[in-house]
């Protein structure tokens, strides 16, 4: 088997996405060839899409954006057991760790300081994305897909990680459980499938806020959550730290009493916009002793009441990415257990030559007809 | 205010339940005064009524049975703040610990050598149950009902707060959680809510077994479970416990066939049944690392392979009536996130005088119409 | 029994400690009548003594301070079972949670709303401290000695109790365990015995840290710590959130590698100063995955490097006084595991006209002689 | 590099040793190849020893026994890294799990179902043990050690992860912390090792049984427990299961009255014996709430009595070899925490040639001279 020439969807600057043929190698003896099928787009991409960095993560060289991605084998490495067959559906997880350091031994293989990512610019040179007819991938990060779960929803099982972890975070001190209340704050994507997680681990209360009415509208109408919030912007910009908190403060009583939780808070709070304004509520919004997790990667230095968490226990949790989701974000999706999942998914774009139109669509809040902009999806036609 | 007389239904022998009057007093300075409206019976109730005694435990004196009860408050202690009214509907959680010893304070009170249980003959005197019109209980104990659910509901979150407790003591291995495997072993009331706590927990396969199809069927049919799997006794009795392990092993074989996990196991089991061989079953048909759960209170001394739990990590966590889970479990039949909740409750009687034939009837497998007999209320009416 | 006059050191304003006369009434039905024999003072009670509040907390009548405190009892209320004998000596647990809300019956008390804790102007009237002759306290909250304990350890117990739990904050993701490093910012009392817990807990390095060369020589000498770092303050004081972080971090850097972690980061860190700056150099100075423990009480608002936290799933989690800690911490001073623990009191005052004497030393960094102060004791004679 | 011809102890039948010369060939481009320096001998390989068999596995070719081992490296594999060199001296990890299944990408590769682990029958072919001049392992499970710990101590190392592992299923309930009871029954080399993780993590009375007095003399006189109980085998021996749990009973009644924990209970117990009567007596011997951690492999199947645990809530846990131990375990050795722990290698054998004898000794409780006999070590000199 020799290498092969595919087409691949690559970012050369500032919104100037190209359809490059690249040259593909067979798989290696432990990896899988896969005919991607399915790419779903996440506020990283966009990220690259606009500034060709990410934060300060600079783009040094032309590079394939996606990471949320699912195919079909069309090639089987050498050593690989009969496990595997060319025809498999799969998702991919598309984060390779060291496997080596004490962390990914340990299982928290999210933390590995050697992970290469695909479509971060990280890892130099970069890992390509899933923005390519084709791509080599170890078969260990691959999972196989039911027959009945859609290349759509499989390349969902990426940010449904995201939220599988987020709420695994809370699981040490109970604060996600059975008739628990949970406060969302973000309904956008990785909001609104928290919120699908935590009613699927029993929170009988689950309240999203958004600055954008159509996102909270959405989220309760499709079961992503129990009540929905807006909190508007406040009509003078605050100036002072006081003046911010004092906001963050009335934010957390309006979301509170939302819930009947006035004066205590929500047992979990998942902080999904990054912006201080939003941590700096869920802190006050959340009870003595539970637990604000932090899933929106954001401001990444922030003026924050910490004495106001700490003396009431409430835990400050990071979320990165995933570990060991896949298999229970499969066994979710096959049983049916988000019934809208795939409704997050508002445009579909077919082909390469239409990746550039969903990164525009993917980077407005609502088309021409005046749908709400959610998950966009580069979806790729069979052969 | 001075002590009153109220009619109680109070069992003097084996099967010799007799209305008795007895002499209340006005509820202490911290208790309420409480119009028993609802009673369901429970195994336990019905040893006593059958056996006189409790396995080790002896009646040594007249008692009133009872402990899934709610009520209405007819009159407050005097050192009771306004938080409660007469007229406030509650659910009573019976079992009342010292509150003084190190497991008290750290909140696990269940466990709390001193608890006086009621109608538990266990203390002495015996703390008499729940089924007389009145009794006082300490308000701390009472936990007040949203209008909307019902004493019958209210009722059954005792054994509801036992399945919860159970489902809580697998939390600490993530063995429960959404996407979860669980088996459990006996499908009869407790076994049930068992289940309702799996699913609402997120659990995608809830697999239950009994020797009674009926039950299996029920469980399936209304959302307890999501397979049911009949285990008929066996043909010929086992007699050594190679026999006897060996009914056990093709048990879990069939088990963990049925939920596409043969040769590992379920995730959770929860036993519920107290039964040798359904121990033996649950050891086998768990997976590494899983956790079995004895809920079922049995036979005390078993025969069991204990290397097959051991060398795999499989978990054996007891699970002892519950503490701290009233609120939990008012929050989730408040929100009805167990539809079918009440329908476990088959039969009702009405009033003391019926007390009798609930016992005879909830000592059934079946009805005269071939209904099953799952849950048997005694209900009290409205003076 | 009738109420009788005893001596308190009250305090009145602003350095304003006086010897008053109060009434005490006979000890409630459960509660102890206890000669108060040491008190130690904490920080706490030095910003009362200097500023008559405590951040937000004013004080709005005269109060005794005190709160660390030890004693022998001297009458046993009247419902108290014989567990309790005049001559008892007993340690004080001086915090009294409600009992009755969800947060106390699930053994959380430190957390409880409803928290009256003695020498805090927080709940009002004001619960007075130990800094009385003689007192009344619940016999559910008093704590026996062995014959062997001293008063001036048995009051440590309360600092000790702090330390307890904030090494218990790590125990759920298993940051502290033996071979661990730890990190602990401040070494003042409260880092001492955190180090003292750190070291109990099996942790293999221990840096402790502070700007004052004396205390960090102390901790390793006395075997509070494995090594010692004084960090400096910056020769030009930073301005900009910049310059902090810059600092911050090379802090940080300088910590990490002393203890060979540079690059990763202490398993457990512990920050006890409550500095901005400290709190920014324990963010950088925790491993992924691993804790950092907020102990110390300081600034409420700070300005973080939140995203160093999150993306590395930093748990930044707090400490709030203690529950269930007095059992665990009578077992460690009763069988000596800490065996330099009363060094920590420097000095020792005697009898109620001496407290003055006490809160000044306790207000300075050395002595006259150049003796380090870190805790005073305020020793009661006997009567 | 071609292959070499290396000796190697080989085991061929009962009793059967042999010196082989077998054909090693170069490393795996992962693999070091270590000359081996030391390996101490364990149960398991004297189980094979004595029967060719360790319970249902049977050896089917002849095997080099040996997995506690540590060597130098002599070659490194073409695709390590600069990490590695010749002349660096490690521990060797000696089970293989096959890193593709979830329960090793979740970190708990020792419940692997493909583990490969050297001197066990388990796999075919067997995977050969340490018994043997030079080995090739990967590079992944070897652990570099510090210049100052020496061989022998290194070879522990395998039987202390066994020790660390065993605490840790512990630290889910807390139940062993600082001030904790811990109730260790037997005092073989595990036995000792456990007593000497449960002092490091803060334990305060460690009481370990056996029915040897010298093995707990030297357990107390070495530090690895705080008090040492003979229990002496029955007088007449049981024979009904009730006259067992007579005896269990008696001796849980013995050890919880030594440590002050009569009626109660050790918080937690760590059973390295296997035998039934021991399982026995630590269900009885543990508090409610605690943990009775099954650390010993013994009897498969046993009669115990279940609701004496089930009803306490004492958790009985498994504890199967180790995984992510070894970095804590150098880091613990390496800073001399377990001050005796050489100590427990009794008897040391240089060479090949003297495999034979210390299979001999390590088959005896005491040499020719009344020492003690507990863990023998084969030496392996500089070649």
């Amino acid at each position: 088997m020799s290498s092969k020439s595919v087409k691949a969807s690559v970012l050369h600057g500032v919104k100037d996405l190209r359809i490059d043929s690249v040259s593909l190698p067979p798989p290696g003896p432990l990896d899988l060839q896969i005919d991607v099928r399915s790419t779903t787009l996440c506020g990283s991409d966009l990220h690259y899409y606009h500034h060709y960095r990410l934060g300060d993560i600079l783009v040094n060289s032309p590079m394939a954006p996606g990471h949320e991605a699912s195919g079909i084998v069309t090639s089987v490495g050498d050593s690989l057991t009969s496990d595997w067959s060319v025809g498999d559906r799969v998702a991919l997880e598309v984060g390779l760790p060291c496997e080596n350091c004490d962390t990914c031994k340990g299982g928290q293989y999210n933390l590995c300081a050697g992970m290469r990512f695909r479509s971060s610019a990280k890892s130099t040179p970069h890992f390509w994305g899933t923005l390519q007819e084709t791509i080599n991938h170890p078969a260990k990060w691959c999972h196989k897909l039911p027959p009945h779960v859609s290349y759509a929803t499989a390349s969902l099982l990426e940010p449904l990680s995201v939220a599988i972890h987020s709420t695994r975070r809370t699981l040490r001190n109970g604060s996600l459980a059975p008739g628990s209340t949970v406060l969302i704050i973000g309904a956008g994507a990785v909001g609104l499938l928290v919120g699908a997680m935590a009613k699927l681990s029993g929170a009988s209360r689950i309240i999203i806020t958004d600055i954008n009415e159509g996102r909270t509208d959405f989220a309760v109408k499709e079961g992503f959550a129990t009540q929905g919030i807006v909190v508007p912007p406040p009509a003078k910009r605050p100036e002072t730290i006081e003046e911010k908190l004092a906001i963050a403060k009335e934010n957390a009583a309006t979301l509170t009493k939302a819930v009947g939780r006035e004066g205590s808070g929500a047992d979990a709070t998942f902080e999904c916009t990054g912006m201080e304004t939003c941590v700096q509520t869920g802190i006050y919004a959340t009870r003595p002793g539970g637990t604000l997790v932090l899933v929106g990667m954001g401001v990444p230095i922030q003026t924050l009441p910490i004495s106001a968490a700490a003396l009431r226990e409430v835990d400050i949790v990071g979320s990165f990415r995933y570990a060991n989701t896949y298999p229970a974000g499969i066994e979710i999706v096959s049983k049916g257990l988000i019934p809208n999942l795939e409704k997050i998914i508002t445009h579909t774009y077919h082909g390469l030559s239409q990746v550039g139109d969903a990164f525009s669509m993917a980077s407005r809040q609502r088309d021409d007809e005046g749908n709400l902009v959610i998950k966009v999806e580069c979806s790729m036609p069979e052969k």
